[in-house]
């Protein structure tokens, strides 16, 4: 059984005059964040205070570019080319970069948001590109995707990528994830047991069947509303169980 | 007499189905360009192909942040704080950086665009919060001013400042330009007059009194229809009088 | 004194997956409701939920017209033209009274939001162009604007005009209002009083003078936080002082 | 064989400082024109002039709603569900009205654009959504759609429904259309062969085959660079032919 683990989460998911989360409480109890940068979410400002929060908590601070869609959070699907996602994750990846340089913070993962998360996932070509963008920027950079076989050819083509799963979304039996448009609270404890099903490879589908998963990072959604208590259940669970919460480079040095 | 000039060209201008210069011509003409971020013009693909040219033709690269407004050009006034017009300049300059990064190309300078650049000059305290935080980002990075009080100040501060003044728009007595929402097509050899102007230290205001200029870099821009006529033609006087054309870098070092 | 009066709130300023305001409590408050129309606030779906609770609620329905600027919620800034300010004006009434035929619930009013209420307030010429472009549209519609003398021209132009006061707004000695970025909590008893002072002609400037004032409509911040205790402690106040609330076209009417 | 028909085309999609189309020369050869209305293309100005030119050449003014996406001028697929297209369009079709009524034209139909228009064609509940969505503003408004199944279950709703072909775009043998994100130069004497092949109710596919068409208005792309050719051919080998060109609310009239 896997006992180190990166938990992360989306974050900084505020814009302008509109707040959202509550990433004063929620960044102490995570390893990695995945800050919005613009498109879907986070205004400068916000991001500006993303990456304050992420060098004060010393968090691995990540980029979580998402679809141009505001009125639309980054989570209705868009028909973006593989050179055109590719793209997009420069521009907001670059974007965040400027303000985490400018306060000496590195930015060390870059995580595509909501519908283009999910573009991803479905699209080995999108996935592609995506990933050797990425690299051609700093080959030391994670990509993170969902844990399932795009993430692995995208590994195998030379990217540095984190297979990703899901403690508080559920799972269809051919391994992929059930997106919410707007997140309602979930039991934290039912979350606590399935961030530990992770860690033993398996999962149970809405139907009911064992789905193998292979993850590096554990994610939490930031617009959840109960998600810092989410946090801390996962949190007390791995330590009453004696798993290790750290940076998802370090469970990937690990993982060699 | 000052023999050495940067001449700068504003570029990449396009955004998505619209066309706008003619920047296969315009980069070979000059020796640094500063590429649309997004804001006011140039979509990611234009900002990559942008960082292509420049490549090609071994222009430096340099952002041009403007104000959010797509449908005015960045050309309308905005009442951005001191903060905003740091956090604007950064996260554009950020999203080039990335475009540059990945090709391998440098970003060597940030000069903000249309009415934004027009705050810079007029507001002292958006110069110097916009100079500071370019300069956190990475302190070798020019931020290029109109010549002017304000740009002193900034390079006072010490930051790396590039003076500019420009041949293809009229000035006030006051040392301050007209910029035209739309710029029509303007005289080349007028246009090669005027940079010789500044290259003596004094150009002429629309009032016909003589303004001192002290500039190291002379701006064209990209979206006048003949603005390749006008690069063309300061460049062969130019090439008559002796002056050389080199990137602002260059001419920065020259000063001292 | 006064004894039939608007009151009016400004609403509808969610956008897609961020919510602000409590509009479900407030509209049944107040006699009016200005509605966000996407530019700095309102996005398409919440312009139908905000039209729905208009016509729940009965209350008269204006649009509010915002410039382009989420990230800035409108509240910065823009050099409009006159020409732009009327088109900007109509494409977003546009988009209202579009949600409110299909719903059958009439649009009576159009009241510029934030800083593009500040333009028209302080520039005659960008009032007028607002003012005659609504009435072209439709000559019974009611264009609010900050009591004075910029109302009162546009009024001598024929067009409809609404004055209006603020209950939870300060004032200088000139007549002109302080906006706030980011509204605080305010004290409702203090606002009531306010309201009351308005309605006999004279509220107090920050600077302790009397400002004289002559309103038809009274306004209140959805977006303040307790908006909705403020509504409530004027409601009150009116009904002991016996105070009509009315919407604005039946206030207009009896002034004649 | 059909001798009445609409000859419709995509129209006002300029955008600021970025020009698009020879609207002043496309006018004059169409009876129906679908004007951008900002989501895509259009800015307000343009919008504005594109209902001045409307009524100058008398032609039938539309509103041509797009997807939220200035970057890939609404070509790109967005995941809109039924409601979300129906918001879409009524808020486009309601800030075109307001340019409209402001000038006394009447608008008299409503297209969707680009990759919502292939979404309303794919998408029964979409389509329906829409054409109820507009019926509810105004019973009088015309939708266009493209001809097949889904107008025809639009239209059997009660929905006043346009049944459209392209003369300028080549079929599939399942009768769709193929839509190309950058339309190149066409042979206008070829497009005035398909548009004589609409009129005679069959289109020959790229793979050779006899497609069925039964249209009442044929669209030509504004943005493709010889539309104004492509239109004057059309229109002279209608005036050959004895075909009638009329706006599409008198071709449906006629069809009863």
């Amino acid at each position: 059984m896997t006992t180190t683990i990166d938990l992360n989460a989306d974050a900084g998911e505020s814009f302008g005059r509109w707040r959202l989360g509550d990433d004063d409480r929620l960044f102490p109890q995570v390893s990695s964040v995945n800050v919005a940068c613009g498109w879907h979410a986070g205004d400068p400002a916000t991001m500006r205070r993303s990456v304050e929060l992420a060098r004060t908590h010393d968090v691995a601070l990540g980029a979580h570019p998402g679809f141009p869609d505001l009125a639309g959070f980054g989570r209705r699907p868009i028909g973006f080319s593989p050179q055109q996602a590719a793209d997009a994750c420069l521009y907001q990846l670059g974007a965040l970069r400027a303000f985490a340089d400018a306060q000496g913070v590195p930015v060390t993962h870059v995580k595509p948001h909501g519908a283009f998360y999910g573009l991803t996932a479905r699209d080995g070509e999108v996935a592609a590109a995506v990933g050797e963008a990425v690299r051609a920027v700093d080959p030391d950079l994670i990509v993170v995707l969902l844990a399932g076989p795009t993430a692995d050819a995208v590994a195998a083509r030379g990217v540095r990528v984190a297979r990703e799963a899901f403690a508080d979304l559920d799972y269809r039996d051919d391994g992929t994830i059930i997106i919410e448009p707007d997140p309602a609270a979930k039991d934290p404890h039912a979350c606590a047991e399935q961030a530990m099903a992770i860690l033993a490879g398996e999962v149970t589908s809405t139907e009911g069947h064992a789905v193998p998963v292979r993850a590096d990072s554990i994610c939490l959604h930031g617009d959840r509303p109960n998600a810092v208590d989410i946090a801390r259940a996962i949190r007390q669970r791995f330590a009453a169980e004696g798993v290790e919460v750290a940076r998802m480079a370090r469970v990937l040095a690990r993982r060699g």
